[in-house]
């Protein structure tokens, strides 16, 4: 059996696998994956490159699920590709099972997760931009959309920036099978609406029936022939189709149906075809010559914001190591990653205002195993929030460097202060949290984060801050620095609030107060043992202070790690409470409670206060 | 003066002050002011409806400058109404000051909060929909939006969402002046690239030169006509206009001018126009006849979700109060936001798979003073973060529901689970986060939520649990409710973990453990009175228990309270700490090591450990 043949049969069995595979937990989306089930099995068939036994391949093609839910046909195709046995198949959404409800790098040929919808194609578009500027190899990506997940804003980011980099190599299908979740679309069976859309964006846009094998292939075969622009391919599909009983019928969206055999038998019964998947040609992924250098320093005093040094740190770091790449979301000379890409050109990419294309383009690049750091406000990670969320599930390695945090920006005002970036950040599985205070700490920082797992965030600030460090002092994750010693209190910062810390400090030791001041420049993992040991000197008296809300920042870290102790402590955390406005930085510092002043007088009341009575 | 003379002049004056406003804190965005400052100086003179003197009169035309960044030619603008004098013009970005960095509602004409960009469109389809729908007013919502936001996908979930409700209510101008902050847009002067994209999503689209003041003004002749669809007036402007040291020259985004004295000058010095601004024809805003009736009850025992609840509540809610309306992000049948739609169909919104433009249409929603409530499940809350972040700032009103919370929803698998929105929407000003754990609690804290100010979350749960509360109790945001008396050790839980925390009571009693547990359903305000007095009489016995990361959840708020207390308390926190995949909720609650089996083992040990000793 091959050609149109074996696609229609294929087609069937991955339908059927489908349903049998939704069946074991009676759950998942069957009606879903049957509309596309002829799509994808010409793509298995003919099109698809894929070495299923070298996921890693350099040169091995990209299959991106953007509709998450359509798990179980991307499962029946690892199993019509011979990649996995049909007892597995069997093992869906079973505790323990990798064949989860939506697919994850927990199987070794999903690159990314996917499940919260418009983000399959942002992350395309993001391995598109690997295979075109950095490894340089002919792979294509191939991205399965929902006509459903349209209405996200981040697909017209994908298009916008796909179209922008001539990605030719990116096709993405969109199945449209005219129903979300709970009804009709917005546009139904109006292929038109899409394929305008698509190409008002720059796209070349073929409509298809989606059902029709020889046009399927047609289409593909364009799309892989197209030079200079991504191809959208829009086929009109049926929900469910092949089976009476769900094919076109609302309400059937994530729900196995209900007589899974008589179905089977509709489909014409099970099948066991395995294909030969092709291989691709072998290939090397392009590698960038660096010229080396050391990581730049400053002398104690110096007054550097560490925005610029995390500008001029990045820059270095390329030079030392070819696979750094930087992103920016067109605030390139606000964090300083225009330092990176006046050296490194080539590696860098301009996202415009974009935030969450740039965090998805970020986990696509390091899908290839490049070491994104992506550069914006911090206050704007916030848009991409979701996005960072999924990258956490798809266990991607993604740097992240946030400026301008809190108050101290100044005349700017609130929409430009990143007040919950901290509490945002944390709360990501697997996270890791700085925020340097000077610019010998920044740089080590930056080197440390690129060979960090997991999400890794840097919070910089905008104002210039004296040099604290020695240029030869050392910062590992996870550590803390104890800037000055005493046994009255502890005060606990970073940042920004660390430079009024120590100026309270001072001012307290005039009175006769000894302040431990601690640098906490990793907020997560914190430093245990270093606050550990600053309750028991204390009498735990321990002052938190950070240009962050109250919640989820620097004070819940500390309470989190004092609490997994036997000590009492009374902690105090300074933070801000209420909505601030425009004014000078330290305007805005002093009205927030959290400069030099507020923290001595905390610091005053806090030592007289008893700690552990009743 | 009047006609083009007039607007020439008027523009030319709102150039000069934006020049002047600037120049008070050498800092703001004035060349980005300049080049819109013609389209703005028609649109006051001819085309505005707007009575300065009752910013709340509901007739009045809408303005939103989606580039908040000229907020010096929006203020410029109030003066030249007479809305606010010279002096205060000068006040701009000056601690304590109202004319802020970025446009905020601590303005009284001012509805939404900007800056943060891609928003500002996105709050005027809530505007639109409002005035179509609910007021049924023919006030217009002029917005002005700058060319490099066009990149964000939130301005394409307005597009796409005004063409499909018709808000001919709506016109879009934007201001193409080519620059973005750090250098060109992608499509530069192509005004062809945004008109044929609006075209292709179903909008009415004018070219023009934004400096030819009659060319404008026949472009808002035509979109104040427009029947049926949007209008975008795609204006190609110069940033910097009519200044030569700045106009057209990139790297003077953000920044006051060097030399203003001269370029007031050559702008042909200070004016002192002011325009009678044409006041709106009075109207009355439709309300909806109600039904009246009562909120739901349940039987004790019963077992339903707490979403179902949700449902129920907010369509009896409807029928009580004509002011509530109801959107939904195309999963209306999961947290059943369909019985609103179903009770009450002309005060529900199909939002479709677009969360930003849900949040940003209940923001403009409640600028009218109805009473929104959104939902989705709550993890695709993250996708609007940054909306609910500006909300807040926007001093907005509006009630969010996020269904399908934490590991217990099951076999979907982690891209559904909401793990992190306790702590995302704690961190935010002014917030309150409730977490109820019955149908009967979530019936009354619905109502509650309605009258409450700010930004007012739910979190639901998908499995149907217990009815542990009796129809008559009543509940308060900020309270607490002890469901079992004991010394030993407390237990504070809230939702899915309640229910866990209840049958591990239940056993720890089997074995001579009386443990108090507490239902934590406001988890922002959190009732510290009810949490120190457990803590005193346990001898700071607590163990927290959450379907949600460690971080900024149920467990970080019963630290902030107690390290504000005397009384030293060893606090253990049951939350999910490793990534969860799929299963059923029960195999995922245990894997957690947060259903009773662990609660139990967890409170064992906790009682056996001392506390407060060194």
């Amino acid at each position: 059996m091959e050609g149109p043949e074996l696609w229609r049969e294929l087609g069937q069995q991955l339908r059927v696998d489908s349903i049998r595979a939704a069946a074991v937990t009676k759950s998942g989306h069957p009606t879903s994956s049957m509309s596309a089930a002829d799509l994808m099995a010409v793509l298995l068939a003919k099109y698809l490159r894929y070495d299923f036994d070298e996921p890693h391949n350099p040169a091995n093609d990209h299959l991106i699920f953007s509709k998450g839910h359509a798990s179980p046909l991307l499962y029946s195709m690892y199993k019509a590709a011979g990649a996995i046995s049909d007892e597995e198949l069997l093992t869906f959404r079973v505790f323990g099972s990798r064949l989860q409800g939506h697919p994850t790098p927990a199987i070794p040929w999903v690159d990314v997760a996917t499940g919260s919808l418009g983000q399959g194609l942002p992350f395309s578009v993001g391995i598109g931009l690997a295979g075109k500027q950095l490894d340089r190899l002919p792979y294509r990506i191939w991205c399965l959309c929902g006509d459903s997940e349209m209405a996200e804003g981040s697909m017209w980011e994908a298009f916008e920036h796909a179209a922008f980099y001539g990605l030719d190599n990116l096709a993405a299908i969109i199945d449209v099978n005219k129903f979300g979740q709970r009804g009709e679309t917005m546009h139904g069976w109006d292929l038109d609406s899409y394929a305008n859309r698509a190409k008002a964006f720059g796209w070349h846009a073929i409509e298809i029936d989606g059902h029709d094998v020889e046009a399927i292939d047609e289409a593909f075969g364009e799309a892989a022939a197209q030079q200079g622009q991504p191809t959208v391919i829009v086929a009109h599909t049926l929900k469910g189709k092949g089976v009476k009983e769900v094919e076109d019928k609302p309400n059937w969206h994530g729900k196995a149906l209900d007589h899974p055999e008589e179905a089977i038998a509709e489909l014409g019964g099970e099948r066991n075809i395995v294909v030969e998947v092709a291989n691709p040609e072998a290939a090397e992924a392009h590698r960038f010559e660096v010229s080396g250098g050391e990581l730049p320093t400053w002398e104690l005093g110096e007054e550097v914001a560490t925005r610029r040094a995390y500008g001029d740190a990045l820059a270095a770091l390329g030079s030392i190591r070819g696979d750094v790449v930087a992103l920016d979301g067109e605030v390139s000379n606000s964090t300083y990653a225009e330092i990176f890409r006046d050296a490194h050109p080539d590696r860098y990419f301009e996202m415009y205002i974009a935030e969450q294309q740039m965090v998805a383009a970020a986990v696509g690049i390091q899908v290839r195993k490049w070491v994104p750091f992506a550069s914006t406000f911090a206050a704007f990670f916030s848009r991409a929030y979701d996005f960072i969320r999924m990258a956490a599930i798809s266990q991607a390695d993604i740097r992240l460097c946030g400026s301008h945090a809190g108050v101290s920006i100044g005349e700017d005002g609130p929409s430009q202060m990143a007040l919950e970036d901290l509490a945002m950040i944390r709360a990501v599985h697997g996270s890791t949290v700085l925020y340097p205070s000077d610019a010998n700490q920044t740089a080590k920082l930056v080197a440390e984060m690129a060979d960090r797992e997991g999400i890794v965030y840097m919070r910089t600030t905008r104002a210039a801050t004296p040099v604290v460090y020695g240029p030869a002092e050392e910062f590992q994750v996870g550590g803390s620095r104890v800037l000055r010693e005493g046994d009255d209190l502890a005060i606990v910062a970073a940042g920004i609030t660390l430079h009024e810390s120590l100026k309270a400090a001072e001012q307290l030791a005039g009175e006769g107060i000894e302040a431990r001041v601690i640098d906490l420049y990793s907020v997560k993992p914190v430093d245990a043992e270093t606050l550990r040991a600053a309750a028991e000197a204390t009498g735990g008296r321990i002052l938190t202070v950070e240009d962050h809300w109250p919640e989820g920042g620097i004070g819940d870290a500390v309470l989190e790690v004092l609490s997994e102790g036997d000590s009492p402590a009374r902690v105090v955390r300074l933070a801000v409470r209420e909505m601030p406005g425009s004014g000078k930085p330290a305007e805005l510092l002093a009205a927030a409670g959290i400069d030099a002043e507020h923290i001595a007088m905390a610091a005053r009341s806090l030592v007289g206060a008893a700690v552990g009575s009743r």
